[in-house]
């Protein structure tokens, strides 16, 4: 099975909401991990002033990933900085995901 | 050579004996992150509660990153949170690692 | 159009400085997390002691990547504790980067 780790980097705010979702959606797990940036990365005003922000790791299947993805897209992505990127990667245990 | 990106995501009390393993096990450093999740990414009872974890990162050649997901699979997966995940990544000055 | 995601792993006080350069050189945002690490993944005496560094990501295509990769092997690699990575990533609405 095919692993991916979904990454979000988006508004401390969202975190709460974005749990929820992403649980709702299939996921089994996540990681938090606090950030900071600026520009495409997660500012809505695109100025290089820096913004606070959570960087959630989740690892999970590929129909998953693409949930989260396309959820996000619709749902998030026209009202708050948000960025999301996916990357390919070996798991150990992967039947946990 | 092929450098890879070891992942590992766990319960922050593991700090010490992990940095020890992975410095035996051939990692010439390694990158700490504070984290905190939960599920499968890091929580023994499965809840969704947030647990305080950290995430390790180590950039290593194929066969340090064999060792190291061997090792923590076998000393640590039975009896702790933990997540390994390994990924393909290209380096400056790869004869570092 | 090929995403790189490129990770550099830094001493703290470098910061405002790599996020004057990676915006000249074309990035469209940054990520900053809080890290500690040693070893070569960031201390220049390569003992194992913990440093307090920062891991900045940066998403751009492939050739400010490697602008990135070039203008930091040249003038920060041979004087500060350094290491930069990249890999493949896809991302939602790529235009942006």
């Amino acid at each position: 099975m095919k692993i991916k780790l979904v990454t979000i980097i988006t508004e401390s705010i969202l975190e709460q909401m974005l749990v929820n979702d992403i649980k709702n959606l299939g996921a089994k797990g996540y990681t938090i991990l606090e950030a900071r940036g600026s520009g495409a990365h997660g500012n809505r005003s695109a100025d290089w002033g820096q913004n606070q922000n959570i960087q959630i790791e989740i690892i999970c299947n590929e129909s998953t990933a693409n949930a989260i993805c396309e959820h996000c897209q619709k749902n998030y992505y026209p009202y708050y900085a948000m960025v999301i990127f996916t990357s390919d990667i070996q798991v150990l245990r992967s039947d946990k995901f």
